[in-house]
């Protein structure tokens, strides 16, 4: 098992994500790796309420707590994995080109490993440099699950970066395939009806709450599962996509979302798409209470890295679990 | 559009409802007004946990955060309603029987000018002025969302008026339409099996949670929108009927009651009925997290001003909006 | 009625549980006595975040705003049931098998009364002296509503008595009828497969939250009835199985739980079964926020209560209340 | 020792006022008490924000933390001086008239025992009540410690009678004696310079917290003390003249007040004077954290309690005790 | 008197600062405005936590709780100032470059119009273009209040302007006038003893926490006031000069600083100093509790304006007024 | 420099204390090190609220925000004092007693290698051990911080190991020279005169709030700095010593103590003794507000560490620094 016991990460007082082995992406990718967590402090591409920056923190901290059976796939999550916290990417926090480049420049350093990047932000302005570094692959499938289209632009006070653009970026520079931009849980008032046509140009997805309310989180999964068939795969998760009442740490609330029981059930049931990379961003420690934010963000990971584990060859087991007679 | 810019409102530093124009009740409603916010922060009538009087002003600031177009619905909201932040209604605060004499006389003025008045309490014992001025109309249609009953009485402590009583003296007084109380989200311990029996002598038909879970929200939604056909009806949204984990802002809180999501889909699917009045109250600011409540109370605010808005000769659109292929 | 009115216990200052008698357990049970509501402050068996010593202070004192008439069941509880608040069970805190000792001498006391017992921890591991007491009545049936096994084992930290144990030294010391641990509401990851072999070793039946998901709650609640037929019920609830959204007041939070309407149901659900006590634990109330998580616990109380309540002869009363044409 | 041992009221799990015995007032107060304290959940005077009827409660909670001997004044205060909870007073919460007959009539009681009031508030305007009857002893010496004068009026918002307005009534019903109103802690912007007139026509003396910078808490004390002689003295503690730091749970703070060193310093250096009298109100524990303000509360009433214990034949006893050589 | 009544500002609820009228600064200074309060809902400067560009919004709410007459002074500040709210200054927040530029022009136009500018904050950054365009005045004398001395560089992560940087430049551009760099408040560890260097060659003058301790805040007025003589003076307030119990609300907290009360008698014994400029800066709502630090932003400003209303002809009323014999 | 820049702790996303070297103590304290921080999360020795187990991960994060310079000494604290974040002591936490043995072990390691330890806690149960680690030196004198005595007993509840007792067993094995223990911040009521004997006996000096507030710190720390001469000191800090406002986060609060600028300054004007151990203890984070006790506790470090460093020859250096002419 390559998480450390209790025991060995209180002795030395420090946590890693899932308590996991350090390994900064910087100093290169260690041999065998098959995931890298990557913190990324930086909010400088939010719009409302700040404070993005200080998730990484928080979430490895309360990361402490899970350990590493899933369950319901029945694997050992960790033990086939080999997954490492990367980390931080760090950055000169005031340039926001040098923060994308440098994102970039790590996300693409797991890539070429041949590891999974999972980046924890931080807003969702990272997402574009992530995106452009998985890209390595071709143009992906992305799954954004936010209440937020993200296809905003062509700029905001005059800028075309930001936390509320990074989708209409991807879909402009061709790093997403035509007809795979999945996005699950959008809801609330738009600014017109013309906020849906970056999307709808290329032929984006969209999977409102009234839907999810209608037809359940599980046949959407499906569809998704589905239409993605065996492309890669890039997760983008926005906390905000939840509703506050299971996610009240992030900056740009909409209630009616997501509970955190669907949240966790949509990646869950992404088991078998090809998962290349995956962001959980948005989440906002200083508006959060006794850590829920923190604790969804960090069980969202734990679900996404469990579908990379699964993809490693005898990662499943058989023979009943759960409640079985 | 009628939705200040975020430049425009950042400018002067001011946060009316929604953005929207600042238009005092008492100068007299603006010609084609279609719809005027009235805070009431007034909470008097609490018999437990106080602080709903500080509500208008918490609603307002989150308010900023709304857009003006319902990507269901397909309307520019603000564009078609001619909506109005009407200010706060004022009062001598404690001599509560001039306080439902100014409600009553406010939201008559609004009745008379044609528009329909949406009120932001403050507490519930405010839906009895607002019923009294909005039957201008004739007895109305009443959907009354909470957790409680509120037909209590005939006094508590020796007072009749307070925000466990409104509904029982509307009916008492004749302001609702025989049959027509249609109460949802009741729940949790009675007095006695007599609490009932106020709205059942005038055909309430009390929606419990049980009911909720077993048929779900959008079967209740066609009921009442059925058995209202086109008279006038008045929505009075106590935010405790929606569960605590979602609404912890407010003073007598039970669990195991709606999801937002239900909650903004009920009053959602109310659309077609012939709205006439709103109110939403008891958000209680200090017992709020991450102003959740607030903003709750915000999206219900806005999805009842989409109800009135629909009904603006031309509002709909056709062609497809979300998600469709 | 045997609650307190409200002037009654403001005229004193003193909230006990549910405005009831106050009876300590030590001084001998009333005559007449069917239920019995007993206090135990130790958290002395948390291994994360401590607290739950707290709980019975905050479920007091909001469970004054519950009245006693159940609409389901139609049932005035306390009228019926004659329950009184025994006090807090009292014990040297740092000696733990001393409270483990006193704990079931106090719930042995009630249940020698003929009146059932309700635990207000405190921690899980009180669960393991209340069950001792309670097998009095031999091997019982036990539902175990939690987000755990606390079946773990055989020791942490070189402690076999923890709350993370109780039900596994329950079943080997032949609390549990064979087959009659039903848990409900498990869910998160694992350390290992051998997690579910101490429960499984005894027919112990799981029911996760993906089995809720699908399934729905009234159907699970539906084979445990059935499945316990007339044997003699425990439930043991541990509010971290609900969603740390509805209880964030708890040590352990894990999210994609119960919602609080799942969790009351689920109790009222198992009207019918023959109940002789029951625990709700875990309550933290320094994590809490605006009560949450101690209102949702005295509602889960009074679900309970009714149980008991129902059993008694006569308390079903015919006739129509709630939302019946 | 008359207070219960913390294995005593753990055993019944309520908490009275310093664990002292109840006696509800309205009972009679027993023979031999010396001091009776009122909880008094009244909040309807305020007029900003409200919360302060939860106080009594908060505050007998945390009061289970003190102990009874006072190592400065070497006396053990509960063992001399007979101190009883006497719960709360009762009234009809919406008839404001009747709360302040109520809590007249109640402190009349203690007063007419021979006993001395403790009144733990609610809202300023019950000093004008519990005034009224402390004046039993004839026009008595107020040590009023307050931000605000409270001699406003007269009247707002058309209320003659409001907690702003307490001291304004008591001076024009000649409760107090000429130049016996002693205000300590006044601070910030007043409407206008005539907000002192209706003290200083009667003689009032205001030490504003810039006097308390200048000269010291210990000088001011001093002067208070050598000022009322020995005339009976009210002691009316607002706990916004401490530091919101210090008391953040209250509904009308100023900065710059009092440290709760200097608001213990100034009760317990009034010892020697003739106590008839003490209330502690606008304690709002919606908006404390972590108790802090119940806690400060709780002490300032023992310093006070401590201050009638001290009056009692033989209860101040020789020998050095605290770091003495 | 200038400041709206209660029932004013309630009528339309909207909440100017101290419920002044609002005149944006854009549109021209009213004629005889004396001084403009000017938010700036900026943080893009901050290295730590950021959140202050929610500030102006806070700030203007609790400020509706401050009256205008000042007791020490014995002035009706708004009666005798002519102030406004001037909106706040908009800017494209993700260009710090044209922040500046258009803090710069906002501060002008009111230094131009000859009023004096009070900026809200934001973080500190915003002093440096305040102090540009206040140097229209030529070089001015700053006091510095703070718990840094904002003078480090040349650069932090590649950026020469950020919330640590403002003194640096105002002293390199010329702005400050020679040994009249007044810092109070300072403490806590440095980088190296090199930090003091740029204020040292310039003359800085350093008031450290332990000469405040020493010497008292009285003593070190007076020698700021003695040493600025008639020069004209801007006032930078960093709220982390005052100690994080009465400022939680803050991005960088460094325990043991000021009191709210030397905080507030340092503003308020610059009395006599030519003010032509004032900031308070570093508030950070998500990190505040109960509005402590807006509550005491809002009573700086008071100070801060009443010294500039002390210098309108005829201000000074003689006469005692407050607890004088 | 021996700490980390912010780019190097931020690289790897981990904080240890201080940004310093980690460097766990059971592997052997590396060659020079002057001295080693151990976290101790453990609070099983608490008597009410407990939470004081999560401090040691809470203080490391927040002290990433100390730089290492002391402008008030003059030194580079790191620079010359070779310290190292030692990790934390493990433990089984269900035995006090081998806690206990940990500790000791633990912290006598660190004496032995001539460094000097840093207890962060966890209870102040663990002073106890950590003394008799210490007293390797021989009799050490004692300055001891705190609102309580902590010599109660024999015993609590059957318990002679807890919280409250640690000062008794030191005195009584003998661990603390006659006449040295020094505590400082004593104040609140005792449960009888009796409370003090067990320090009188072996000549304990307490100075209580009251003496702080009558002689200054100043003098206090003098005194003591006088009285311990050249003996080997032990700085023992509960944090409730200093008052709730500044220190919320703690379990037992008492109203009336220390300011955060005496409990700073008292640490810092023992400049000169021979400092050869320090704990910071009871800190509970999940009462604290905005890290409020945690930041506290840090610089309450930061200062002892300066102390040991002071005593590094040459670590002093002249020339004036902070605002000197």
């Amino acid at each position: 098992m390559t998480q450390q016991s209790a025991f060995e990460y209180l002795s030395h007082g420090q946590i890693p994500f899932f308590r996991l082995p350090i390994a900064p992406a910087a100093a290169g990718i260690p041999h065998g790796t098959g995931a890298v967590l990557l913190g990324v402090p930086y909010d400088g591409g939010t719009t409302y309420r700040p404070g993005a920056r200080l998730a990484p923190f928080e979430v490895r901290r309360v990361s402490a707590l899970l350990q590493g059976y899933h369950p319901s796939h029945r694997i050992s999550v960790f033990d086939r994995l080999g997954a490492v916290d990367g980390g931080n990417v760090v950055f000169p926090p005031f340039d926001a080109a040098a923060v994308r480049s440098r994102v970039e420049g790590a996300v693409g350093t797991v890539v070429a490993s041949g590891a999974v990047p999972f980046v924890v932000g931080g807003d969702h302005s990272l997402a574009l440099p992530a995106l452009r570094a998985v890209a390595w692959h071709g143009p992906v499938a992305v799954v954004h699950v936010d209440a937020h289209l993200d296809t905003s632009g062509p700029e905001t006070w005059g800028e075309p970066f930001h936390h509320g653009t990074p989708f209409r970026h991807a879909l402009e520079e061709g790093l997403i395939a035509t007809g795979q931009l999945h996005q699950v849980g959008v809801r609330g008032p738009w600014a017109s009806a013309r906020d849906a046509e970056p999307g709808a140009a290329h032929g984006a997805r969209v999977h409102t709450m009234e839907d999810v309310a209608e037809r359940g989180i599980a046949a959407i999964a499906a569809e998704i599962r589905h239409a993605v068939g065996n492309r890669p795969v890039y997760l983008s998760f926005d906390v905000d996509a939840v509703d506050p009442a299971f996610a009240p740490g992030t900056g740009t609330p909409i209630p009616g979302g997501l509970t955190s029981r669907e949240a966790l059930q949509l990646v869950r049931d992404l088991a078998g798409v090809a998962l290349v990379g995956m962001d959980v961003v948005e989440v906002c420690p200083p508006l959060d209470h006794a850590d829920l934010t923190s604790h969804l963000a960090a069980h969202l990971l734990f679900e996404g890295l469990a579908l990379v584990a699964l993809a490693v060859p005898g990662a499943t087991c058989g023979g009943e679990v759960m409640g079985s007679p």
